[in-house]
């Protein structure tokens, strides 16, 4: 069975010495995240990931969640689980102290969101489901559904769900058909068939509370006509405790590739009673509030994935014996040497860890972007932090996303045949992984809102925040022993104006060049930024070596792995530069029929 | 349910206009082989695979092989599929008449191949063994031997297995344990435990001949003391029918990620008696014999799964709408426009189409090649067609099972959400494929056999004999319409020849370089190798469209399909140059945890 070790002093390295928190010095959020209770919340956190949510892992894949007369069990051991996580607090270690948060910033969260999805994927798909209903309801609900809502949603003992898909419409929720109609108290019936309804339904909360797209009878054609509602599974009490059932139920669960204790629910709605969020017809851009924080954490569920089957996959080349070194045996006593020795074993397991490491950086970076955009008290500071974070969102769900799948499947391919044996546990992390690459809008959608949208957005100052950045670590990254990492970062970034400069050309003349560019474009943007990451690292990891500062072996593997990186994985982007300008022609000259 | 329709007109393309079978004529495996009969052939295949294996093979998914009390039970159908495809002479298609074979060159087995292994690759399997098993007797049997065991498996009454991998060893077969110690009547009594053997029992024949590879007691150290042994289940009475049971037994079978159909079988010899094939201590080079035909044929599956991989995302994408096309609506009567027309969902799309088509090309390209090899008089024609054989081995087992994992996840990804749904049957293809980049040899084990083998072999002219076709085909494309082909293949093959010098080099001072090369150095090598394929099937479309011969639309789309090769694939070699020539040294500082 696999095991997970939370990367813990990979952590302290990102939050103490890569990150540069001086921007948020100022933040109310910042005033409890000290170094030691930011370290304290790391630890317990890979307790909890470690000891009781990675052993539920396998046998919620084995078992599943069942379906039984509209009710939704999640498999053994869950509900205990789930238990120990509310009370543990962590369903609100981010979320605002006036409903019983912790309130630490939002980027402490991302170390948690790394460890759980990390040791149990689809237990974590709950809480993140929650979380993000919790921010809509934060940013758009007026108070009476604040305090009606949030403080159990934060507690964890109610759950939230996000109701946008239909049989007919996923990408294009313009289609939806889900109709409100307005009650004479205000309220709304609505009346539909959502699908692929994440925690739709379960047994480990006392309500759940769906937030539902709809459209009521006169609302105008398409996205401008969607309508955002609050509709709990049990209609809530004077008192805030549930009370009658509200016309909701599930419908069945979805038999899925993976995430199989993650229940995805079939939702059926029948006049159930709803409170509108905000203003008619204003409800996806209400929804996308809860869709962008979500892509976030879909990325970091790849990055989480990544990371437990890159340590399963070392720890099974270190003891595996197969073989020779090729330049003669390693271990001559032992019957063969272990597979570590061959270089391309390696180079799978480098990918794998430049990946994940890398990842987890830029993950963070933009993790203290956004605490600067949603809560640094000067608009100057949160334009241009929100500014990186707008741009990182595709990328980040996109190709961390990316990532977990290769990195699942490298680490299969270290196993070898023993990869494919269900008992090995390490297929699992493939099948599960693989639908992060979909949901939350699939990746091709990712690379279309990073060019369509982001390319262009404010004028370009979304577009150039990344190369601000960059540049002034290119600037600052001054000693001689770092040019082997900033001269390909600068090398990289040119590369990726000047291919921007042509994609945005030829965009003005035909929108499908857009299109066209779009997902080579994203992977291109996201090897440069994790270029600027590794560079970054290097740069923190080659000063304290300097400084002659402890944990030398530590900062002399991040030097080995930035500079793999630098060497064996950014020169993909030569490659992806050369499609790009490919153009469309050879994309859209070909006939539709394609079997 | 996904469907299948066998490429019949890609295959008449394939086998009539971009085959050059005119070293062929003189084969008596060819008198038969008239176009008339491949094209009835290819029919029939076509009709069994889509009517009778096909829609077994979600079934096959479902139920899986159920293992009792020693017997393996395929699932429902699967018997009584097995019996038409014998009664059809499926079996028997390319052996040799002696032994009751329909005698027709193997290259049109290939395509018997792709069809079956897109319909049900699990059930492909169990012919497939046999026809290893017996390209082993036939090479290196004794004529009794030949006589005895060939018959019934060409009629497909017995089936084959081979054994070699044990618990401890897979790829490094110098560790075998199992034991053989020589009877007083000249057989053997093997002894010892094998795992992972696919088809090691089951229920669809009267008989299975185990090849086992094994170690007598005096037998030298590691891989020059195996010898290699026939171990039927049921012993050989002397009028040929099945006696006595051997002491060989199926342990269980393995729960796997996919290919559940497929019985993989831990099988335990106690005292079986064996029959020695060849000489003591010979045995490795015997089954080297079956283990390149079975790489092919690997190679074969990846790509028949990508091929209906491929053909379901293509009508998907025709059929879901959502969404309109970026420069405005193709379907306004429509609620929403076919994703067909997003570039993104193009581009998959033809990468997929792109993949198979090529791979078709390349792998028949290589069926006329091992067909020269085994059958040819001319001694130097069978050499010359040997080298070529040789290189593309690993190249074709390696390159097309994973364009198979590539295209298959592809396709989900055009599925988007409803591709992770068990019941829409394409995340199968996804599961079933994945093994095919591991077993028989995993694909990095197939890239050092490319650089460590197969680039030094024969002084070179190994690796020469694809610059000589490619050099003949570029000199031989005169027309100025086709410059678009010729010139990027003419770049890539002079890319592909510095860094395969750049390599060579390095390996003379560190054998390191050639691991650390190998797998980028062979997907190089196979887009160049694709890029040939390309240019030829260009070629004869265009000259084809020139002479205004029918199928305007089939040879447009070639050209279409080539231009997007050219244009948007091969360029993943610019990338791969780089990474090469970054050398060893990023791949082998790091020290060993890489977890």
């Amino acid at each position: 069975m696999p095991f997970y070790k939370a990367p813990l002093e990979d952590f302290r390295f990102m939050y103490h010495e890569f990150l540069d928190l001086e921007e948020c010095r100022a933040l109310p959020s910042m005033a409890e995240a000290t170094p030691d209770v930011i370290d304290a919340v790391l630890e317990e956190a890979a307790r909890i990931s470690e000891e009781v949510l990675l052993p539920l892992n396998e046998v919620g894949d084995r078992e599943g969640c069942r379906f039984e007369d509209g009710q939704v069990f999640t498999p053994t051991g869950f509900n205990d689980a789930y238990k120990v996580y509310t009370e543990g607090g962590w369903t609100g270690l981010t979320t605002d102290p006036e409903y019983g948060g912790q309130g630490l910033p939002s980027f402490v969260g991302l170390g948690l969101s790394e460890m759980i999805n990390a040791a149990n994927p689809s237990f974590a798909a709950y809480p993140g489901l929650t979380h993000g209903a919790y921010e809509v309801i934060e940013h758009h609900g007026t108070d009476a559904q604040k305090q009606k809502y949030l403080p159990p949603m934060v507690e964890g003992r109610w759950t939230g769900t996000m109701n946008l898909t239909e049989s007919h419409c996923g990408t294009d929720l313009g289609m939806i058909r889900t109709r409100a109609e307005k009650r004479e108290d205000g309220r709304y019936a609505i009346s539909g068939t959502k699908i692929w309804i994440s925690a739709g339904e379960h047994d480990m909360a006392e309500n759940i509370v769906h937030l539902v797209l709809a459209r009521t009878p006169d609302a105008p054609a398409g996205t401008r006509g969607i309508s955002l509602f609050i509709v709990p599974k049990f209609q809530v009490e004077p008192d805030g405790s549930p009370g009658a059932p509200n016309g909701v139920r599930c419908g069945g669960i979805d038999h899925k590739m993976g995430m199989q204790a993650s229940a995805t629910c079939e939702m059926i709605y029948e006049d159930a009673v709803g409170e509108i969020i905000g203003e008619e017809n204003r409800g996806l851009s209400y929804m996308f509030t809860m869709m962008n924080a979500a892509r976030l954490v879909t990325g970091l569920q790849g990055l989480g994935m990544a990371a437990v089957a890159q340590q399963n996959a070392a720890a099974y080349a270190l003891e595996r014996l197969q073989g020779r070194a090729l330049d003669g045996a390693r271990y001559p006593d032992k019957p063969a040497d272990p597979i570590i020795v061959h270089p391309d074993v390696r180079r799978m397991l480098l990918i794998g860890k430049a990946s994940v490491e890398g990842a987890r950086a830029l993950g963070l970076y933009t993790g203290v972007q956004l605490e600067l955009e949603q809560n640094h008290p000067d608009e100057e500071v949160r334009a241009r932090a929100g500014h990186w974070v707008a741009l990182m969102t595709p990328i980040i769900k996109a190709y961390f996303t990316d990532l977990g799948s290769e990195v699942a499947n490298l680490g299969m391919q270290v196993h070898g045949g023993a990869g494919y044996i269900v008992d090995t546990g390490v297929e699992q992390f493939v099948r599960d992984v693989r639908i992060t690459q979909i949901y939350e809008g699939t990746n091709g959608v990712q690379a279309l809102d990073l060019v369509g949208r982001k390319l262009v957005a404010n004028s370009g100052e979304t577009l150039k925040s990344f190369f601000t950045h960059a540049d002034k670590l290119i600037t600052e990254t001054t000693e001689p022993e770092l040019a082997e990492f900033v001269t390909p970062l600068a090398e990289a970034c040119g590369r990726l104006q000047q291919v921007t400069a042509w994609v945005y050309q030829q965009m003005a003349s035909d929108p499908m060049e857009a299109g066209a560019a779009s997902s080579d474009y994203l992977r291109m943007f996201a090897l440069t930024a994790m270029a600027f990451v590794w560079t970054r690292q290097a740069a923190v990891a080659q000063r304290k070596l300097n400084a002659g500062e402890g944990r030398a072996k530590f900062y002399r593997d991040k030097l080995d792995t930035a500079r793999f990186f630098m060497t064996r994985m950014l020169p993909e982007t030569l490659g992806l530069d050369a499609k790009i300008r490919a153009g469309a022609a050879p994309i859209m000259a070909p006939e539709d029929d394609m079997g």
